[in-house]
């Protein structure tokens, strides 16, 4: 299943997130789209603290990203996340970051594979979740 | 109960470590404590690792620091870490690092609480811990 | 000199400043005071971005925290930064963060000290910081 | 032009770099990439921090990676790090990480550009770095 479900979200370069390049270190672009991810769920409808607590993880199986421009301390970044598939286990996020010039950062795929935490175990899309993207199918 | 326990341990800063003023940033020497105490406690005879495994867990009650001299990038960094002293349920950890100049970057000391993970509240020090520690005693 | 300036910030916990413990790693919190302090001379109409681009730096000296109680992840925190003192080179901040049940988190205090870029040696305090400071002096 | 030539480095999981559900957080893996190319580059012969006091610098143009297992605290990694082409002024190197079992974490594959650090311009691939690398020519 294909979805055209899109949330945006901001967040500021913090100074422990450079590296003496002057830039954001590469490795830290991956906590901008997690915490993309998480707030495209929230915004959803689904906390994705609650549902670690009800027993589901969502470990990332994949991650691609290519890096168009230099982000720098104190930026504001706008972080676009969509969510471009289901299928089966695993859940596809694609993500954009623009400065506040709009130029394009980086541009990030991951997937991410739902978990039982009890047995480690792919399960099943929930429910749940399905019915929160329904509107957005492709 | 003092204690004259010291053990020394390499590592070199990463690039990610560093932040856009060219140092390794202040928050991250808070890791090299970390490995500082886990391979001190581990050379005692301590494995941190499954001490977890067993139900103890060790959250860091107070830390405070001083920053003498920046490290930067790809130095050799040596971690000194003592132990300092134990108290019921409270650890006591002394760090110094130097560079490969023998210039000395900071100062450190934490606490540590020794906590039973079933229920979070503070245990005392476990024997086993204490007679490793015995003939360091002062 | 002695101030009364106070600022708040909220941040949310990332997934990535967790570890193991289920806890936010003691040693992110310097992050969190980074923004804090960031977020505090902002209000003041005071950039640290620009600061550094007119050539002063502020690195950390000492840090010293106190660690209360846990913060978890997604926790919604509220930081308050309040500038304490100004004498010579040396700028002291002190913190406070609570979740959203208002639970003392942390408490800590750091001592910055503004340092010419090109010969990385300690300044007086820049005549501008003051000025937008004395309203709150005590 | 393809290249054959591989380089070990060992790292131990710190704490700090597990998250709540008891791994290594998949964003932490770049910094174990960058410590097995800058060891690699070590070993050929080729200080990554000398390159960049000469003026060059190499940030990631694009950056993949796959998770097979989860990697855990304490657990002692083998980063295995190739050099596998360059092309004008862009090298990449793959990456595998396994665990002391010898079960396979991750796989991963960077983009690295040289680029002068005046001008953040591409620039050809240094002769002296060829020249190291010219025996594992394939």
């Amino acid at each position: 299943m294909e979805f055209s479900y899109k949330n945006q979200t901001k967040l500021r370069v913090r100074y422990a997130e450079t590296d003496q390049m002057g830039y954001v270190y590469y490795g830290n672009y991956a906590q901008y789209f997690e915490v993309g991810r998480v707030e495209a769920m929230r915004n959803l409808g689904m906390s994705y603290r609650e549902l670690e607590e009800n027993g589901i993880m969502l470990p990332v199986a994949d991650f691609s990203t290519n890096y168009y421009a230099p982000a720098r301390y104190d930026d504001e970044l706008m972080v676009t996340t969509s969510i471009v598939s289901v299928k089966g286990a695993r859940l596809k996020f694609d993500y954009e970051i623009h400065n506040d010039k709009n130029e394009l950062i980086v541009k990030a795929s991951t997937t991410l594979v739902f978990v039982a935490k009890n047995s480690m175990r792919p399960i099943k899309t929930p429910a749940t979740f399905l019915e929160l993207l329904k509107k957005y199918s492709l």
